[in-house]
């Protein structure tokens, strides 16, 4: 008796395999600035609750296995304040952003069969690819040019006959790439030609900078009945505890198929389907606002690593990351050295390394990713520890 | 581009492909009686929604991706009432029983891996093994003997090279029955034997009747290291929307297995988790109270049937379903001949076909589940409906 092959090609999440260190430095009474994890620190809508505790029924049922239709329609007016009109029979409610990855992948890709993914990408991805038997292939995007979306040739030269989708994350995390038009055209040419489907994980849609909009893949018609959306509330009303996401497509294939997956478990929460209907009424007020927020912090953090020599890195448009090349070794043993042996002031700051968020071997060893979810003046001190960090730790080397 | 054969071969929910006939014998205003789905009519305890309203934090931010501890200890102190005794460490809480069973799959049976499963069993297994490209084995049980466990032979011949597990729920949904300690020891025997995962689903656990007791898999020694409980409290609290279940296992490498896929999905609602805190909380008495209602439940659909000529079964002692075969062709014939062309005085009764909680092919074909979950006056009259019904399909014939 032993445990499945899945179970042991699963990754331990990298965001969370450095914790015990940070617990323990916290133990001795360390201050740690915790940027490895994309938990924000606003504050969740008060509509939340007030919806939540609004709805008592006498039973708490299962809803519909694709969620209250109520909701569903309140999702249908809110994609459409992006240009992506689609109805409530073509959504289905998921338990986070997670179980529509899960659904999407399952839907597209049987055990053996490939999937290609923007690398680097939002970790979990390997292990919804790994519970399922799928094998991540990765196209590279590089810190010199931003992560941007490479050329067509950089996909075609990884496709096979089991290749069946390409995924990607835009906003992307862990980059904070927002990748524009011309790029997104250039994954629906591929996807067109090589017949493939499109796992496009919109998530940060909200949280772009300087002008830069990310564009729904749902509003490129040519691949419109091959996109299957994923998406989530947890990042633009903070509400990641919630666990509401949205599986969509207008392909009523996928969807039939992905609604037998959702019938299998059911429903998702029922309190929480309550409380994001008042989430998805409020207005594109609330969503500046956020926007502001976060853009403010991402000009705070830029300016701290441009300070750091022989950082490798471009202003990211986008999401709430920020992914940086350090002149080290191996960020895991830097971050290991942060936690356990170096402080300023009692402080120290904690960042997620990048190797994790890579499939190929020994990518992204020495960079890191920082999240910016604490305010300006934290993030400003925290990224003035991470630089005298580095000093710190090449001088011991 | 096409979907993935095991989004084809994941099948259609047995209890929900019917709906659309209710919906339409609904419209002409005919009363139904649903006796085809577990959904109890009993309410919701208020704590469910005292404890949901009490805990507002500042941001709903993600839990432990094994749950609250505080949930978790208040699970380890609901277990001990039964004899088991696991710690927080042993307890994963999922996205209701449904996640819990999924984990398990995927711990246990990679693709094109077998799982034992006692038929008729609870048909969403079905669903997670298809997204999981497990296969099920079936080892039938028969109405003639009440659904009872088969003697060790039955499994023996059904294992080969492939097989990992034996997964089965006790008390049974849909048969009703309680497997005794003997037949529990038959379970337990082939597993040692052929070293085997037990995957045990205790969801009905409190439903028992006539002095029967639903023994926990984990309370049997010699196998405490290769079994897995899945567990709920949809039915038990009648909060089947709060989509709250565990995980529980004593093999470490099961745990940390399951974990992985736990960290991936990220948590489980945290509003649906403090209510759960809630709700156990509730003492025996609560659970009582529940069970006497579910028992006289039991006794006015045991009596009814039993005026039915040529119904096979036997009175079931736990859960809240029973499994009947009756003297007709086909049961989904049936039932869409109940809602489409049969009334008493503008009623008729719904039940599921029993078909679809078979891997067997054609078995059960005349088969059905009464899910006893409306008040014993309704039951009566929903049953007598049934019996009348039958008379008229079979003259029909």
């Amino acid at each position: 008796m032993d445990i499945s092959i899945r179970a042991h090609q699963a990754p331990a999440s990298p965001i969370r395999r450095l914790i015990p260190f940070a617990e323990e430095a916290a133990k001795k009474g360390k201050k740690i600035y915790y940027l490895n994890i994309g938990q924000p620190d606003i504050p969740t809508p008060s509509v939340y609750f007030e919806y939540a505790e609004a709805y008592k029924p006498k039973v708490v049922a299962y809803t519909h296995s694709a969620g209250l239709l109520e909701l569903r329609e309140a999702f249908t007016r809110y994609y459409e304040r992006f240009g992506v009109r689609v109805s409530s029979s073509e959504i289905i409610v998921t338990n986070g952003g997670s179980e529509a990855v899960l659904f999407a992948m399952a839907v597209v890709a049987d055990p053996g069969d490939e999937i290609l993914v923007l690398e680097p990408f939002y970790a979990n991805y390997a292990g919804f690819a790994a519970q399922l038997g799928i094998k991540l292939v990765p196209v590279r995007t590089y810190p010199e040019d931003g992560y941007a979306v490479p050329e067509k040739r950089a996909f075609i030269e990884k496709i096979g006959p089991r290749t069946k989708a390409i995924i990607f994350s835009n906003p992307c995390n862990p980059t904070g790439a927002v990748y524009d038009e011309k790029q997104l055209e250039t994954i629906a040419d591929v996807a067109l030609e090589k017949d493939l489907c499109i796992i496009s994980d919109e998530v940060y849609r909200e949280f772009t900078f300087d002008g830069y909009k990310a564009l729904s893949m749902m509003t490129f018609d040519k691949v419109i009945n091959r996109t299957i959306v994923v998406d989530s509330i947890s990042k633009r009303y903070s509400a990641c505890g919630a666990r509401i996401g949205t599986f969509l497509t207008k392909n009523r294939e996928f969807y039939q198929a992905s609604l037998k997956f959702a019938q299998a478990r059911l429903c998702p929460s029922m309190t929480s389907q309550y409380a994001t209907i008042g989430l998805l009424g409020l207005d594109d007020n609330y969503t500046e606002q956020i926007k502001r927020e976060y853009e403010q912090r991402r000009d705070a953090v830029y300016e701290e690593l441009k300070k750091i020599d022989g950082a490798v890195f471009k202003k990211p448009h986008g999401a709430f990351y920020v992914s940086v090349k350090l002149p080290i070794d191996n960020a895991e043993t830097f971050v290991k050295f942060m936690l356990s042996e170096f402080e300023v002031d009692g402080k120290t700051t904690m960042v997620a390394p990048l190797d994790g968020f890579y499939a190929t071997p020994n990518a992204g060893l020495n960079e890191i990713r920082i999240a910016y979810v604490l305010d300006q003046d934290k993030l400003r001190d925290a990224v003035r520890i991470l630089a005298l960090g580095l000093k710190a730790y090449s001088e011991k080397r």
